[in-house]
């Protein structure tokens, strides 16, 4: 039962309970403010991505356990949630159906499904969580949404060119300023290593080696690089290249093969096709490899200014959505970080979003909710005293608590004058106003703002 | 690789690989058309919800175990979908989580999970998936969205008019006219079968068969009642009192007892209180009886032209939030059923959303890249050919089946005199204009519509 001001005593008992309720680890319970500020953070990028032309894309939350098997490697297989047949079968112990991991096999099963009811090249976007049994750490999620663009049937550097342009404004829309893409192009860096002399053998290997320039110091990589067989020079060589401030130290070593001529050209293009970015947005970045093998074209990561890491990353993967089931098309994409851009800009004042208009209720019931009625039409956030105290004092510090700007008053003695009194709940100033005014009066005093909120950094 | 014009051969070979890539059973993949028009018609409702000052919720997709035990119900213990633990615990077989049944169970968890640290009372909103392994029919999914307000902390007959008036203008939102809230109260059907000498002990039973005479005729109702130790007075009484068109009959058996003229007063409260919505819109239904045994006061269904069953329901549940494990507080709520709504609706024909202006490429990639760039700032929908044709033919008839209003052409010829030409893709006309006048005169033309589209219906 509730108590005089509609506070159930229970509530304050959450100490109590609070270890037993908790959501399952690894994820997160959004309340309204949280809520409001993520939606508003994805309508951004949407918004951002619609206008390029791509379209949205929603798949279910599971696919059928088959859809990914074989195609995760065997790190991610562990990471899967597998869901218990059901009736029968339950007994069973097996799992038939899986939580999607990433957005890419299911674009991959998508583009397989439907075919030539997609339109061609099949550009694409999909904002929305993916489950990962990862072990739960700071920052690490269990439960987090994944924004991703692809293009799928599309060979042209237009295509990876457009992607860049896409994340670039859906940052912008962010509000991230301070960013930069480090651009590369996997021909280029294999290209390198022929260069080298490195088989193609330990490529992968190698590739992964030089991956960790950027976290550890050059002499640990060289060391690594000569322990899978790589000769002094060469292993010297291939970080001096790849460290160096001055680009055309490696743009001279890949001129030197047909691929690294071929990564070239790819960069270069990307470069041309992106001059049109603020001036230094996108950077020749010889050390950029990407951790992951099926790129196999142009890469990308994007780094700012206040966030570690990289908040957003893609490339071309032409064999992939072959690998993952579909149709063998050429493909690019590329993901914006939205969980990490959302946990620094957390710290970030939010825009208001108490109520507008609190009604008191002092009898009349019907009246007020008649009067709420009207002022919701004016696109105004609208709350109604539900507790259950007569005491005009209890109300107005409901009215406080919920944030309003204005309360309304309709007592005894404003009835008998048609009229109510709204109090400024900043100033507590009173003011006595004509019923049939009401409405009209706050919305020329507050404004509509019920719609839905824009994103604020 | 992709064909001259961007269209994969393989693209075509759907009929072939289609029934290996379905998704799961009872899901459904949403494109482009279906995620635009469902994500407009859940914006609308939350515009709604918002309003009447109730906050968004999000739960996480999936909770522990435990958090559902001996909470659903037999039945519906057997439709949730079961994780299984993971790691070396995942050859055990069993499961630890649970993807939600419904919105009902988390928000209980959530009540405790956050006590006082959440308005009182707590009015929230959540629009989100949620999952039954039910056998999947036309019609029904096992992946599907439920449209939930509740207020949580008030015992005030306002929180359940309230609740109404906001399911009201939410189904308004979605473009539904000619609807109906039937509305009744648990006390009141009690008070009946005490009147009639019904022991509380058959009421549930009772209250189970009466709920079928909607759907069944009278006379077997009866017979049912009758099974259920019923003399034949009482069984034919019942029955002619909950049928008859005149509810002054039900009203003077409801005076009979204290409970029957509860649960009057309740009836006549929410009348009251729900007058200032359009005449006709809510109506005593003595017969309403929903089928959930949780409700404690006043009920609701709405029913409306076009639409089979009810499209929305809800009630008080006092006692529910406790039984599911968070705190004893009263509680009430409504549900609208959206799913149901946009599987009528989808009949009607639906917005464009086609590209606004489509960049056809004969060479001077950068610089249509650039011009896209200027006139997506007009927030207009832009896509750029990213097919391996030169053949302006061919990327003609992309631009038309993206549904492109408006071809971009900037070829040598245009070039050299820093104009291009624009195809109404309409009427086939052609016209000259100045390279820097282009997004301007496109802007004036076309007007923005990239802002997310409003619901239609």
């Amino acid at each position: 039962m509730p108590t005089d001001d509609g506070l159930n005593p229970s509530f304050q008992e959450d100490e109590f309970v609070a270890q037993a309720m908790e959501p399952p680890s690894g994820t997160r319970d959004f309340l309204a403010d949280d809520v409001r500020r993520r939606r508003a953070a994805f309508d951004a990028v949407a918004t951002v991505f619609e206008r390029y032309g791509f379209d949205p894309l929603e798949t279910p939350a599971f696919e059928r356990l088959e859809v990914f098997a074989g195609k995760l490697g065997e790190d991610a297989s562990t990471l899967i949630f597998k869901i218990l047949k059901r009736g029968a079968h339950e007994a069973s112990g097996e799992a038939d159906l899986a939580l999607r991991y990433d957005h890419t096999v299911p674009l991959a099963r998508v583009v397989g499904t439907y075919g030539s009811r997609l339109p061609a090249p099949y550009k694409r976007y999909t904002i929305g969580p993916v489950w990962r049994a990862d072990r739960a750490a700071r920052g690490r999620f269990r439960e987090f949404v994944q924004c991703d663009i692809d293009t799928v049937g599309s060979a042209s550097g237009l295509a990876d060119a457009e992607i860049l342009w896409a994340v670039h404004d859906g940052l912008e829309a962010l509000g991230v300023r301070d960013f930069q893409f480090l651009v590369n192009s996997r021909q280029a860096l294999h290209g390198l290593l022929e260069a080298y002399g490195v088989t193609p053998e330990s490529g992968a290997s190698v590739l992964g080696n030089l991956d960790k320039l950027d976290k550890v110091p050059a002499d640990m990589v060289c060391a690594g690089l000569r322990s899978r067989g790589l000769g002094a020079e060469a292993a010297e060589g291939l970080v001096a290249d790849l460290t160096s401030a001055d680009t055309d130290r490696v743009r001279s070593k890949l001129d030197a093969t047909d691929r690294g001529r071929r990564g070239l050209d790819e960069v270069d293009g990307l470069l041309k096709l992106t001059a049109g970015l603020p001036v230094g947005r996108v950077v020749f970045t010889p050390r950029m490899v990407r951790g992951l093998d099926y790129y196999t074209g142009p890469i990308f990561e994007v780094v700012a200014a206040g966030f570690p890491g990289s908040i957003a990353s893609g490339g071309r993967y032409d064999g992939l959505i072959a690998r993952l089931g579909g149709p063998d098309l050429p493909a690019c994409g590329g993901s914006i970080g939205v969980e990490r851009i959302l946990a620094i800009h957390s710290a970030v004042e939010q825009g208001r979003h108490g109520l507008d208009v609190a009604l008191t209720v002092l009898g009349a019931e019907d009246a007020v909710l008649r009067l709420a009625d009207d002022i919701r039409a004016k696109d105004l956030r609208v709350g109604v005293y539900l507790g259950s105290s007569g005491k005009l004092a209890r109300q107005l510090k409901w009215a406080h608590e919920q944030g309003a700007r204005i309360a309304v008053i309709y007592g005894p003695d404003e009835r008998r004058r048609r009229a109510v009194t709204l109090r400024d709940m900043q100033s507590g100033e009173q003011t006595a106003v004509p019923l049939d005014d009401v409405a009209e009066l706050l919305s020329a005093r507050l404004g509509g703002s019920a719609a839905p909120p824009t994103f604020r950094t």
